[in-house]
């Protein structure tokens, strides 16, 4: 494990950190969003937009997804994900436990792993927390996910409590089969392990005291965004930052909207994912500093500003609202595609505000003021 | 009238030509293939790439389809569909007349034009001669088309006969009407008429002399490539060309694979545009200089080269076959946005390589190795 995790400065008036994630992909500058590219493509984007337009510094792919198509087979092949899908920055594959849960109809869970049949074909398959850390070692990607039960909202106390010790044990099975392994392709991978818990006080406690103990280069927090009250989830978020080490990053999985993000890293969290910009920008809302545009209304038809003023995207200032809106109304596949970029940009945008406000000092009062604008509806 | 075509050269051993047309929008060298925007989009393609990647130098709008969404009205707020769409290099519309026939259900045709139901929500509207002129000038093109009936194949002769009288009526109320009014963006908009006459040689010389006699800047040559064989396409495109004026740009209407459209060139055509690089893309057809690969065949699943090793636009480079095959596979949008780049691309290239050699004296020998090569199935 050595991956490499330098605090910069931490806000005296909230618990936000600024920080140097070093892989050896690059160097990826905390707080951070990174664009979900489930497939191995981040949805309608080319990765040069990515890395210029949108200025990525990491994306996600998805151990589930991955495995089934192209498959472990074709990803060796190419010599692992990054040289399969051209992008050579840093990578970070979720392991592929909620997609078992949120997608697959007929699965089992038991002590040994869970049996599932492919959303795509119905085959069947089995996922051990051995098979998933080869199967990331094969995917390649510099930060490798836990196996792990993502429980569900509302979830009871006894599911919940059962579930997280699965979770815990299968842990356990990954960092020892994760030590056992090596990469494949001459760089290295670090593990994080999730804590997990639902919205149980006590069960959160537990994990997090649990994950905390593995020294990991990195530590996760799941089960949250799952459906819950946002209030929940940043009791929950802040519960466990409070425990999870200072010296390692942490990471909020699946969360969230712009003011989510913003309230997550005043509780102390550094990276974040969210399919929220690319799916609600294929469906035509766009995020901005000034607020939420749903681009379908017709309030936008005549309006022929660019699409955002202040985006720093080619695709804020050459597009006009009342373009994109007929882009969507003709159900053009342009309008997603741009909506898709602006969001992923905007987001990228606002972490780094989020940052730079870290760094000057007054990060908490930037923050209480753009949480209010993201959210506004214009 | 005042757009400027001068011929630089013609081919010693067929009628191919090179020539330059010059609009208030810029330069155009031809041949020239036009990348389709039906709707103010080429599906799936920023303006920038069309100009940076594809080196597109003018591509075309649809009446029809602008007519119904946007409409003529937000089009004319938004100061003609050049500054609507952000695209400041020449643009042709095609007039509808094609569309009223293929994607209405229910029309009408009279002598004072065609009666007809919206394919979006069924709303009544008219197309007239002086009507279709109106809404040109209101989306502004460079080069606007004559109203006509295209004909379906086959056509019986009585049909096709009585349909070549209505079109050339129509004409001369098109040329009637487009002389007495004006451009309304400041730049000036030329008009071609179109020769008909389905598959029938006395009915296609009556209409080429009919058209040749009108002195427009341009002339356009349409109801091929509506399913008959390629053998008569080609006869019929001889036949007129070998009546319609020399020292006017000669556009072959919807016009096709890459060897048609060299075929084509050789008989002595200037301007093409075709759905099928973008269509074709979208579904995995890729056109390339060694000929046609189908990326969803599984024989690329593990071919990590690249999808075009000669081809120019960035997408060539930067994507494997293998990795582009992945895409289609999962119906992930991205494979469709590269296929159309790819092929877009490869029509400019394809048609700049033919005008080189027009201009370099050999232009029939390298068409004949070409129309082998293109038309080759990988």
């Amino acid at each position: 494990m050595c991956m490499e995790f330098n605090l910069q400065q931490t806000d005296t008036k909230s618990a936000a950190r600024a920080g140097l994630l070093q892989t050896d992909h690059g160097q990826i500058e905390t707080p951070i969003f990174m664009p979900v590219g489930t497939a191995g493509t981040v949805k309608g984007v080319h990765f040069k937009e990515l890395e210029k337009d949108i200025k990525a510094q990491i994306i996600l792919g998805n151990t589930y997804h991955l495995y089934l198509r192209p498959g472990t087979n074709i990803i060796e092949q190419a010599g692992g994900l990054h040289k399969f899908i051209g992008w050579d920055k840093p990578i970070l594959t979720d392991s592929g436990g909620y997609q078992v849960y949120s997608l697959t109809d007929i699965r089992k869970l038991k002590e040994s792993g869970v049996t599932f049949q492919s959303h795509i074909d119905g085959s069947k398959h089995e996922f051990t927390p051995e098979k998933v850390i080869d199967i990331q070692r094969s995917i390649g990607a510099d930060i490798i996910m836990a196996f792990d039960e993502c429980t569900p909202y509302p979830c009871d106390y006894d599911y919940a409590k059962n579930s997280l010790g699965i979770t815990h044990r299968w842990l356990k099975r990954c960092i020892s089969h994760f030590e056992q392994t090596e990469p494949k392709y001459g760089f290295s991978q670090s593990f994080f392990p999730i804590v997990q818990g639902s919205t149980y006080t006590d069960l959160r406690n537990i994990s997090a005291e649990f994950i905390a103990g593995q020294g990991a280069d990195g530590n996760a927090i799941g089960g949250l965004s799952v459906g819950e009250p946002h209030e929940m989830m940043y009791e929950m978020t802040e519960l466990v930052c409070n425990i999870l080490p200072e010296d390692k990053p942490r990471y909020l999985m699946g969360v969230g909207t712009p003011a989510n993000i913003l309230e997550s890293i005043a509780l102390g969290v550094d990276m974040f994912d969210c399919v929220m910009p690319t799916r609600n920008g294929r469906n035509g809302m766009l995020f901005t500093s000034e607020g939420i545009i749903n681009i379908k209304n017709k309030k936008w038809e005549n309006d022929f500003s660019a699409i955002d003023p202040f985006g720093e995207s080619f695709v804020d200032q050459q597009y006009s609202k009342a373009y994109v809106r007929h882009l969507f109304s003709a159900k053009e596949m342009l309008g997603g595609i741009i909506g898709s970029i602006h969001n992923l940009g905007f987001y990228l945008w606002l972490i780094a505000q989020a940052r730079k406000h870290i760094l000057e000092g007054d990060f908490a009062t930037w923050k209480n003021v753009m949480v209010k604008k993201v959210s506004n509806r214009l």
